[in-house]
């Protein structure tokens, strides 16, 4: 399982401030908390909704320079606007990265899958297209082999590309979570050398007891074939779920790394 | 979700010391309290694995007075031994009950399906047969097709039938958790008509943390299609986690079943 950490986004007051101030100290130990605990990917997301491109190509510059600074780790590089992952990319070091994200529509693919090849990047794709996000398992599947043929078309491999087969509220509709994970399974059949990579939190949006909903839903997603995960690597109860859950379907030879978990509370 | 109570059950020794002092209010007590807590059917078993069959006859015809007594609810009338079962069924009041279980030999089902049929009884089946516990997803649903076929032909239909896909221990095979809930979601597949039912406690033994992993598997269990779960209805946890596992795969309509479990605690 790889572990993307999200806790740098600008959307959180804090760390738009952190953006704001170019507080390096701050910046750098969010990396490194969650690298520590266990991180395989930062991801940096600056957009705060609000800046210009401008400013968000500059504060993606310069939190690409002041985590590697600090950190050997590869990034995730996250931004809706194309401008802001170049410069992000231009930049990082190492030969390991993930862009984040494309869609399904044809103008996201032209840019996005080139860019990829480009800096041999790993590429989050998002089976939602210019008609919006689909409604089906099916039509997501759709969008998804869309995807996968844009890929094959600009000589980009299928084992480079994680799929995020999107999550929606199901204090909205109730069909979401069942729609998230059987589109996950269906990725996993149809396209068995892609990844699939998920987001948690969006599921559990408007309920009470969200982290219980939160974890609940991975082990789920976990026994349909998750790859890949954006989360808060310090989020303890997440982590341990993440681990029984490898354990139980068999990605955890001897059930050795989640002993070792509780091993080392103690 | 069908819940039912596990906790009547001989092999536990204050369980058995009740059995043994006939001790009325005590196993009233233990049947109300599941009751209370959610438990659709009360699992009867006095089997303690040393005493006579002649014992355990008159101790399930104890037990199930003594319940019926006190409380309207259905009963699971849970031995290996069909006398044993037979004495619970003869004095069980109401339309409603259940009996575990039936293997998928020919000698069990012979005796157990004509059983079911007479008190019109839902009918737990293991798929497992003379050789034990198939290994592959594919032999135990080979069983499961055995054990479909001999209750058309005693005229018992597959409604009534509650198979329980089997869980070993993952501590001394990693495999076995996906072996189950890959049989599971067979059976759904392939017996629609059918009900599934499983007990947890097995796949975490000799693990730390056991409620966790109980509570992980379950919620992939539940994802994978579970009707039916044995279990203590008074683990919290456990319960939290089927709310929340029924309202993220569209089994909760609104979500309001979980929001109010979560209102009333407060």
């Amino acid at each position: 399982m790889v572990i993307i950490g999200e806790k740098i986004n600008a959307t959180i007051p804090s760390v738009r401030s952190i953006m704001q101030e170019r507080d390096r100290e701050k910046l750098s130990a969010l990396a490194e908390s969650q690298s520590k605990a266990g991180a395989d990917f930062i991801d940096v997301n600056v957009g705060t909704g609000s800046g210009s491109g401008k400013d968000e190509i500059a504060a993606m510059q310069w939190a690409v320079e002041t985590i590697q600074q600090q950190l050997d780790i590869p990034l995730c590089i996250d931004s809706a606007d194309t401008a802001v992952l170049e410069a992000g990319l231009e930049i990082k070091k190492g030969a390991k990265c993930m862009i984040n994200s494309t869609k399904g529509e044809q103008k996201s693919m032209e840019k996005l899958i080139p860019l990829a090849v480009k800096h041999r990047a790993q590429l989050v794709a998002l089976p939602m297209d210019e008609k919006g996000i689909p409604r089906t398992v099916e039509d997501r599947l759709k969008v998804c082999e869309k995807i996968a043929m844009a890929c094959e078309q600009h000589g980009f491999s299928s084992s480079n590309l994680l799929f995020d087969p999107l999550v929606l509220p199901i204090a909205t509709d109730n069909k979401q979570g069942r729609i998230t994970l059987d589109t996950l399974a269906g990725i996993k059949k149809y396209f068995p050398k892609a990844k699939t990579i998920l987001g948690l939190s969006n599921i559990s949006y408007g309920l009470p007891q969200r982290k219980r909903l939160n974890a609940t839903f991975l082990s789920m997603a976990i026994y349909a074939g998750l790859d890949a995960i954006v989360a808060n690597p310090q989020d303890k109860e997440l982590m341990n779920t993440l681990r029984a859950a490898l354990a139980l379907v068999g990605k955890d030879r001897h059930c050795r790394r989640y002993i070792r978990s509780f091993r080392v509370k103690k």
